[in-house]
């Protein structure tokens, strides 16, 4: 079970993010649809911060129980992905933002709902969960959700009744996707697992841990077991960034830049991929039905501290840490980080220089403090050994941790 | 103007996507609608990569001439927030994707084309470029996009001309952005500047610097000047992202996952945010508009090359190089790199952890291989310097390149 | 039980008809959508017409049973009309076309399906039909549609068990429209009724004397049972008029001019008010599912036979069928008819004239021959009394049958 | 020009209707959308109807002046189909209801206008009216609404002025028709005609002669004088009956029961086919843009009155006026009317059962109380006359006025 700092630098600057929030953001209206969302504390703000080392952090209510209502459409998804796969999922759901609010009856010349983050796309993408039953799909799911967030979550079961009981639209709905010929098995198999899903107790803290999870390619970074896949998470965030937020995720894009999810329940979930996830729980929803404070969190946090996905800094580390001349005509590159294209064509871009300039007997590469290299770098410094060699000149490569090996 | 490389590693990694392009892709059809197009060569296909470090590569037919049509609209629509900033634009036209083809009539309820990626708000957004007439605003287009491809780019005349007698649609459509107040101007001096734009004659090799350019932030990498501001490409990247491929944009965050745009001359931009620009070229489009061979360049290119957004692997290097405790139970931590939240959240805990368990007499933070601290980092950077002050511990920055001062 | 005349002129006339509609149009196909009404047989063609005094006629297969399908919609309307008046009946179903297929997911701002001539109006308005159970609720629409007909329908039990087994997308457009409020009830009480309501048998024989029901203002003109009161049965000739060929309702008011509607079971019915009804019958359907020859039939007929709504001839028979001066200054007008406004109109138009023409002592006006004054005419006839009596003229009405009084 | 009558009991009856109107309807507010219209009275009601006789009747402030404005359209429509011929104009504007408001852009998979009666149809159709320029477009315009209305209608030139400057949506509206390539030549010479034929002043007594020529399939009955063909003015009633009220058609078929077009000026004509024509004036509009007294006027004129389309009395004059016996066997049957299809049906079945019963040895039918027969009662009683003759009976027609001969 994940520990959060409570206290500290990093605590005291996502605690003050929360204030700035308050000022800023005007209150928003808990969510009445069924009576138990309507009961919830609206004074209530808290988020947590979970990078994909492990670090947990958190400032407000952020240990507060709400339900998770429509934040377990990506995690239901990621899970859908990890057990067909993209290109069988893809068939009975698609990928577009619909430009339409959350239970719009929105499906493409298919006969597939637009996106798995609208609830008939979400209903459809439990129903594809394999399962003898529907208690056994909603163990299946529960059981995936808690491996996200680290912990055993709980049913809400006053929240689940209130739902099961008004829920005919989503019934409605999910027989459209049946009547279409995308929704697998039955309508009540599909609908039951979904209101429970929804019915999920989380808090801030789960959504962050559960958000770090996707941040990190599926390994959940506090428990350091694996949930899905790479393929499925990468996956997951690419639908989070395009259909995540509705019909306002052009905007989200645009203000915020991290792939999120929010839910009625007044939670919201962002992920900073490869970095770290956010989780932030305020119950007042505003007129789009996304947690009022909690978008302002966002956007504070993306604005101040240079989170948005596009605001990549150009990497000033080079992977070349130092290339040295030996007294034999070897020159040594010393190479440092993990190595993907961008770091390799850059290796490549130094390497070549040196052979044109120095023109070297030997071209020696040090990877010794390289952390890992895919396959795209291994392919480009391959290249630059035939090109050597081509050249008459000895090209070694000094590896002890084998990163190109495996 | 920008010396492209041709030959070497790099460039034999690019040159055989193509052939693995090729022979995925079905061949697609050259565009007709206007005859100009129609006699475009079939058979080319060209790739070019700039980085952001200014070095530039290409293969296959990167350095063959088309017209840049839509691929002009995220340039265009960079200079309008450059000039009025993003606020005054977004009054124009919104951000959303309308989940419709380039020429869709396509309004949000307030009356505002629903992004500047299809035509009728690519139009609307060249009117707000300010200008005394028509002449001088396809001027300042001009410069602004031979500005970001680091070379004079010239008009094709007759593609222009034939393009304004056939235009009727976009007259029209101009004529309702007009009719809804959001267009500036009258309606023939936004169509003719917007005619004349589509009709630049570009290369792949052109649109890798242009893209470039945006992965910069908005510096040209190759001749080092400014076009335009840090935040404008990132929102440009952003509605690029979120609206670029019209009616394919989730599918193409999700298969592809770099902000992109096409045109139908043949051509696609491609930015890897922080990192580099790709421009494709080959003429036949496939079903939807967009170069088919192009297309699956990119998706080849996405997957071998691992450049998908969301692919971003944990970060190895610490921006922690050393923990170094001297005689004096003084503490130092080397610290290296760029520093924005994420790294600085790494240093803090590392800091923390040294606080907590070496409990040294004083704490030295070494910024002599930092290469850049943003405001996040430095904010985190000084409450750690406040915390250890709590504690009685002195404190000691050495900063020999001053970034936390500027 | 209805005779129907099978022979003689009127017969040969209509006879001829099924002729040319065989050559004017293209077969069709027999829809398939269950596979109970693909086994119809599809060289069937019949009509037949019944006149509001009760003169049947038929021609072809008029007398070969098919199920009603959507032929139902229109007299279940009448009826929840009938028993809810149309003030109730319209908060839960609109009337305005939607312009969309028979099977679209049509709802209005209000959430009220657009009309009840498309399934999720259709079933709103069965499920309108106050029953204590779905049971009661068909047997109340089968006596209802029964006495439309003037003999008892029978249910097609494997029509309806097919139709009930397949009818996915009915159960969730009911859903819907429950979802809505607007839907009475539960959804099986709705849709079981509905499916079983579409599986009654009927002939072109039924089709024409429930027609001629609608036609005479709600009285079966053979049985002479009052079914819907006249203003009932005008609703419906309205909703009919404007929503009964679903998206070419348009075209069917400008080629046809009568109210109608179609069934994929092959029939359509068609209305002339006030004169008669007309049954048509053949399987095969056009690509929106109307019946091919059956669309091909009324086209004929309303063509040849001058029937269309609009090509209302100017009446050349005066209500006033002689002005007689006596011999003791009194004229005397000698009335005729049905006197409704029109007619009224131009009694009162010669009365005014007699007065200023030939200045009388006394006015009589004869009604022995009339057969019906509406209260329009009783008005405009007392006007023209006033107007008589303030000229000082005595003015006389002869009633025998007392017309005016009731 | 025509003369209106202006006391007596009709226009004491339709005064009353003008208080009741007032009474029931709430005032709506005078249309501002160009300041010309702005200017109008709003305490300004009147009434005038026409019947097919040419009788015409005033009340209220039917002589006062208002621009036509949309209810133009119905007019030029016709002119477009008497010129052209239906199918034609077909191609360039659909027939089909839009469910969508005046200004809405709305074409059909063909890119045609979804119909005449929404602006870019109307802009469509006029386009369409053949002319060698602007000027001699709306002249030949100007000149077939004044033979509607039985005098010269002079235009607006202070209305004209403002639409043509503030026009800009019906530029871009025509501008996309011409895309489509459903406008015939250019936009501006499409568009100015329009701007003036909407201009054109007119009476509520003007409108009464309009719709009593429509009425009376196309013949003026004041000037007797043939405007368009019969074909013509049916077709442009159906297309006004479906889509004449926008997205209030359905429930103004349901409602009132008449052909009818409104325009913001504050008119609205009203058709009872065969009967008469209705003008109504009063500037406030509604919500949707109608009139709103004049809708209450018509809502009440049609249900005081019995005017709706389908509430169409059973026709109790009998076509057959007697049927006597002579004594040489001879049975005469005395027709009158005119002699549709209906009518003949009545004497055919009065014949058949005369032949079976008193089988005669001649039969004689009477036609000298005939007006009119067509061609279905010709083709019917010549089947009578057949069937006659196989029984060995003689057969005579007594036939003064030759009305089966023409």
């Amino acid at each position: 079970m994940p520990v959060f700092v409570t206290s500290g630098p990093i605590v005291a600057a996502i605690a003050e993010v929360l204030t700035r929030a308050r000022r800023a953001a005007s209150p928003g209206a808990v969510a009445t649809y069924i009576p138990e969302l309507a009961v919830a504390d609206p004074e209530q703000l808290g988020v947590a911060v979970t990078s994909v080392l492990g670090h947990c952090y958190e400032a407000g209510d952020a240990a507060a129980e709400f339900t998770i209502q429509s934040i377990s459409k990506p995690f239901v998804y990621a899970l859908a992905i990890e057990e067909l796969g993209l290109v069988e999922v893809r068939k009975h759901a698609g990928v577009e933002p619909s430009g339409q609010p959350f239970n719009a009856i929105s499906f493409d010349d298919a006969g597939r709902p637009a996106n798995p983050m609208i609830n008939v796309g979400a209903i459809t993408a439990t129903s594809l969960i394999p399962a003898e039953s529907a208690a056994e799909r909603f163990k299946r799911i529960r059981d995936a959700l808690s491996a996200f967030a680290g912990r055993p979550l709980e049913l809400d079961e006053r929240v689940y009744a209130s739902e099961a009981s008004t829920g005919d639209r989503n019934v409605a709905l999910a027989g459209l996707a049946r009547a279409n010929g995308v929704l697998a098995g039955r309508v009540e198999d599909a609908v039951d697992p979904y209101f429970r899903q929804c019915a999920l107790r989380v808090t801030a803290d789960d959504l962050s841990v559960m958000a770090a999870t996707l941040a990190g390619g599926g390994v959940n970074p506090v428990t350091g077991r694996r949930v899905v896949d790479a393929d499925a998470a990468r996956q997951t965030l690419s639908v989070m960034a395009s259909c995540g937020m509705y019909d306002r995720s052009g905007d989200w894009i645009l203000e915020v830049g991290l792939p999120a999810k929010s839910g009625v329940g007044g939670g919201i979930v962002a992920v900073s991929p490869g970095r770290f996830g956010i989780g932030v729980f305020s119950p007042p929803l505003d007129e789009v039905g996304n947690s009022a404070l909690g978008v302002a969190v966002l956007k504070v946090v993306a604005h101040e501290f240079g989170l948005h996905l596009f605001n990549r800094p150009v990497t000033s580390i080079s992977p070349v840490e130092s290339i040295e001349t030996g007294d034999d005509a070897t020159v040594t590159l010393k190479l440092r980080g993990a190595l993907d294209f961008v770091a390799a064509e850059r290796i490549v871009h130094e390497a070549v220089a040196v052979l044109a300039s120095r023109k070297p007997r030997m071209l020696a590469l040090d990877l010794g403090s390289v952390t890992d290299a895919d396959t795209s770098a291994v392919r480009l410094l391959s290249a630059v050994a035939e090109e050597a060699k081509e050249r008459g000149i000895t090209i070694v490569f000094a590896d002890p941790l084998d990163v190109l090996g495996h």
